[in-house]
């Protein structure tokens, strides 16, 4: 991966002296970059460009170029990759549109290219790219035209699954005066992922955050697996949430759990910090080129009461403390203060004229053992307090890093000075409250992750790798009741007593021995909402009453089972996801199944303390702990249940979908019970 | 209220020419921003301010200066704000601090001001704020410079509770090159509040949107009186959004129904548009000075495929759909396009080469009978497109107005092209996609107010006043079991068979009257969640167990109450609200009710249609209508018990607190049955 990032010398395919010409861009802004290995320009029309004679062939090269770059016509890919291959180059950023992104019938092209790339041992970054950035060491390869001053070196690494939104975020960075550190644009992600090029940001020393922009996981265990195991942030937006498939839920666990959801549930797991949009991302590039905010207790400090007010929302909102400042701290603020506002916290030092002492009443603040971060709001006018603000602005970048604890600054002026803020210090300026306060959200959920994955470690890893994906699922069908329920038991599941019986004799016997009440069911798979069918008889007393529902069901086959008592109804769900696969759900079971929605969703295996996590997530929570005074549930035997089912997923990935639905989680000590259970199972082909 | 506009001469007081005085800044921002009329600078110790000769007294100016501003320490407020009536200043903006703001105790000179105030017939705005801007009149009273290139003058007008947030407004507008109109800063509120300005800028001609920044309601009816009767959007970033009280809940309609949430329902209800920050704010500015978005359909156009997919992310979660294209447009489009990308909606134009085209393709968008509205998102180098792209922009404003419907353009550029994008028109810029589609959507909930309140005009109107409001609520006390019964039978609310009875006897007889099975309960006031306690006996099937139960219970009274058939549990809850009066909730009961919270709440009255559409708001609605094959509950009889629990609430301002727990809903055709009610209320006492 190296050599993506510091190759030696470079050829560049499609250039041409034309005006229109993009590859030229690439060459230039190599040049402009002050690239310092050799640029080979390559194009069929010949000329010159950027001083530089465009070569027609690379024959005419005379080393072997480390990296080659091309923005040709995809038809003519192929020839080009073979030559390169000829030359010895094995290293190929393929910019190129007109590929699987065109139209499905590209397959083939993209099929040729990796054969191609295959036999000479090559890496190829795209097709359908802007390929890589690294400044450090003028390596700048998009198509468009860079310029110096607004790609500023710093240490936030992005990677793209968008040109558009790589330009976006470069452009917004150097608005915002981030810093940027390696950026790959990876297009249709033909050979190289964003997992392989996470794995390679994630040890690169100069790079403290790793954002990336995913319309898709190639392989959603790798980057959770690789999301979990680093100490640096990551980031992503992840789009392209509307559900892949109009097929129709005919498992809960398909309702309650879209692809979106398990994305996102799966990035919560592995510790990643989801954003919605671009200005965002770059939000937590600014956060976290900060010490990380390692508990909530928030020093809110503005300069007028309406900020404050604003500031207390905002840290209800996200769940943040305010922090009990020590009366040491007070005297040290009343001391500065014209004492016509009360000091408290929120602090308004708006009655604070000489700016000077602002340094001091942030370096007090951060002093304090109860603080754990510090929020400073600053509005104010060029022309009378310009130059004492942006000295501030630097004071606070000198002990921020000293004192391990984040400030997340606030300052809006006017337009004339804007830039000169965010300029005043290589450090982040943000514009508003709300904005300030979600982005130190980020910040100390990306701790409280590190601590658990500290406490955990080795565990996380167990995600890792899973056997059964990346295979595909054909000819699929639901299993027989008789077979879901053997399946169940064989993982020791607390299946209801039942049995399957081919006529009435051998119903009425089974009922005999299972002891009344009794349900009566079909025995006939493929059945789907049970309750909106009428083969379901539940609380038969006694014989007469079994001989009645006999009489009155449709079957060839007849369930009969044992009646469990009371309980809280709970679904528990499964289902081999396409990016993740297997996945466990669990939620509030009954009528309520659909309308409230409450669920919560892990990618699998589960352990014990995950399955206590899933439980305590569902709003429902407080039901089951025994909610009015009624018994509480047993919780226990219901993350036994989770655990349980989590294995039988792992084991079975031809397992597609699962619901348990209901599991009957019975008083304290009392077990659980599963009622009923419906299964799709595929048969597994290798890739 | 003009005269605070437009002024014909101003006298500023507290002037001096030290340089660290703040009222000077107030005339030299009158004598920048051109204020033509005459103004007078007071201050005691004399001097020259702005080649102004400082007045000792008020008494000097020969005329009488049609409004004072005031910036002098409060304890000589009272004493100039009597030489200024005595002068015959009828207008007078008190920008000094130092009142209830800072301490309980200064409520006393607050009085004093009203007093003299009063006595004069003096309208006075503040105190603790920065007064007024008019830029139209070169009125520009806040005591921190204002640049006049800071300042364009435009259609949004601003009302602000904040100082801070008002100069964040200012400063983030220029920044955005959106133009302001008026600029109020209200500050305590004294005698002026937003109310009384909001009607003022409601009937400016130049006002095209209204923006809030408030921290409390002074008279929520009112608001909501003037916001509904307006066309003109209101929008309302309303702080201070934590609870008041810390009193424990002992009403379940406290628990569902916060200050916030009542806030936010009432804003709802009165089509305001409600954001979380300033930035969302001056993002409402910016949509409103286009054509009011009337559809959900869109054309998302971007030049780049990533920005399509966000688009369509953003579309989806806005609830927006994606207009359907006709075959003469798409045939506009291939003709522009080097069709290496396919053309769909979201429609990528990353192959139109030919910027000169943009204004062609959006003018077809704009052209399309099925589009509602247009999303253009353009990134770019400044160093090749950026002439074209000022151009298109240019465009942009030229043709939205005509066409009548809104274009939202996304732009991101480089820093050093970032004003100029703003500034290439006077038209809005935006810079996520995910930004610009949810501005959109205010656009659309603004447009839907708007039709509602059309078809029902005069009917919003009715929340306008209510005469419980205002005044003071004190003694509060529960009701017994029986007034409250008798309370809700008197305005037809079918309340369950029941009778209160002093002794066993009494209580048998009733049982015997009433018909079995009953239930039996304390028939003493003040009992809160009675299936917390013992006392509470249900499903009594005859004499023998009610005479188990009589034993078994603890109670002074008895109530004897039928036994109601099963159904769904509603819970219909009221309260008088300190800002907006009588409130009515309505969400789901039973053992759900805290834990799924779902509910919806209006500010009372309640009619047919609008109980309708608080059933129809619940999640729980598809449950009510009978999901599952369930039998559809009774929901007319249920908007019944709405609009007569609105009336009860609407004719007994002293109902404080009222929980109906729960109202049972029959099915379809059988009713509804109320089991349980609790009610607090309070003597009413005149301000």
């Amino acid at each position: 991966m190296e050599k993506f990032f510091y190759p030696g010398s470079i050829a560049v395919f499609g250039v041409s002296d034309t005006p229109s010409n993009l590859a030229r861009i690439i060459v230039e802004n190599l040049v402009r970059f002050g690239f310092r290995g050799d640029i080979h320009p390559v194009g069929v029309s010949g000329g010159v460009v950027a001083g530089r004679r465009v070569l027609r062939n690379i024959e005419e090269v005379r080393d072997v170029p480390e990296l080659a770059v091309m923005l040709i016509p995809a038809r003519y890919v192929p020839g080009t990759l073979e030559a390169c291959g000829r030359k010895g180059i094995r290293r190929v950023i393929l910019e190129s549109g007109g590929f699987g992104e065109l139209s499905d019938d590209r397959a083939s092209l993209e099929n040729e290219v990796c054969s191609i790339a295959g036999r000479y041992g090559m890496k190829l970054i795209g097709p359908n790219c802007f390929g890589v950035v690294n400044v450090e060491a003028g390596v700048v390869l998009p198509f468009f035209i860079i310029n110096q001053a607004y790609v500023k070196q710093g240490s936030a690494s992005l990677i793209s699954q968008s040109g558009g939104v790589f330009y976006d975020t470069c452009m917004f960075c150097s608005v915002e005066n981030v810093g940027l550190r390696k950026l790959v644009s990876i297009g249709n992600k033909l050979m190289t992922d964003e997992n392989d090029i996470l794995e390679y940001v994630l040890l690169d020393p100069g790079t403290v955050v790793a954002g990336l922009y995913l319309e898709s996981f190639s392989d959603g265990r790798r980057f959770m697996g690789l999301a979990a195991s680093t100490e640096k942030p990551v980031v992503v937006l992840k789009a392209n949430r509307s559900e892949a498939s109009g097929e129709i839920a005919k498992f809960h666990t398909t309702a309650l759990a879209g692809d979106d959801d398990v994305a996102d549930a799966a990035m919560r797991q592995a510790g990643v910090v989801r954003v919605t949009n671009f200005l965002e991302m770059v939000d937590c590039f600014k956060i976290f080129s900060l010490p990380v905010l390692e508990g909530r207790r928030l020093a809110l400090i503005s300069r007028s009461g309406g900020h404050g007010v604003i500031c207390a929302d905002a840290a209800h909102r996200y769940g943040f403390e305010f922090a009990k400042f020590s009366e040491g701290f007070m005297q040290t603020v009343m001391e500065k203060k014209l004492k016509v506002i009360a000091a408290t916290n929120p602090l308004d030092i708006g009655d604070v004229y000489d700016l000077d002492e602002y340094g001091t009443i942030l370096d007090a603040a951060l002093a304090e053992e109860g603080v754990d971060g510090v929020v400073f709001v600053v509005t104010y006018s060029s022309e009378s307090d310009g130059t004492k603000i942006r000295e501030f602005i630097r004071h606070a970048a000198r002990v921020t890093p000293e004192c391990g604890k984040p400030v997340a600054l606030c300052v809006v002026t006017n337009r004339g000075e804007w830039f000169a803020i965010k300029d005043a210090a290589d450090f982040p300026v943000f514009t508003d409250v709300d904005q300030a306060l979600k982005t130190l959200s980020w910040s100390y959920e990306h701790h409280l992750g590190r601590v658990k994955r500290r406490s955990a470690s080795g565990k996380a890893g167990a995600v890792q790798s899973f056997p059964g994906i990346g295979r595909k699922t054909e000819d699929r069908r639901f299993m027989e009741p008789e077979e879901c329920f053997s399946l169940l038991s064989r993982y020791g599941l607390p299946v209801a007593g039942h049995h399957v019986a081919k006529d009435r004799e051998e119903a009425l016997a089974a009922a005999a021995r299972l002891g009344y009440p009794v349900a009566l069911k079909t025995g006939d798979g493929s059945v789907l909402h049970k309750s909106e069918t009428a083969g379901v008889f539940t609380g038969i007393g006694g014989p007469e009453g079994l001989a009645r529902a006999l009489d009155a069901i449709s079957a060839h086959r007849y369930l009969v089972q044992k009646m469990a008592p009371a309980g809280y109804e709970i679904i528990i769900g499964g289902r081999l996801d396409r990016e993740f696969g297997p996945v466990i759900v669990c939620g509030l079971g009954g009528i309520y199944v659909e309308v409230v929605a409450d669920r919560s969703i892990r990618v699998a295996p589960v352990d014990d303390a995950a399955a206590a996590e899933m439980i305590g997530q569902l709003k429902g929570h407080a039901i089951l702990k025994g909610a009015r005074g009624k018994t509480p549930a047993d919780i226990a035997a219901l993350k036994d249940v989770i655990v349980k089912v989590s294995h039988l997923l792992m084991e079975n990935p031809g397992v597609v979908n699962l619901d348990i639905n209901p599991v009957i989680v019975h008083e304290e000590g009392r077990g659980c019970t599963i009622v009923d259970v419906k299964m799709e199972i595929a048969e597994m082909i290798d890739n």
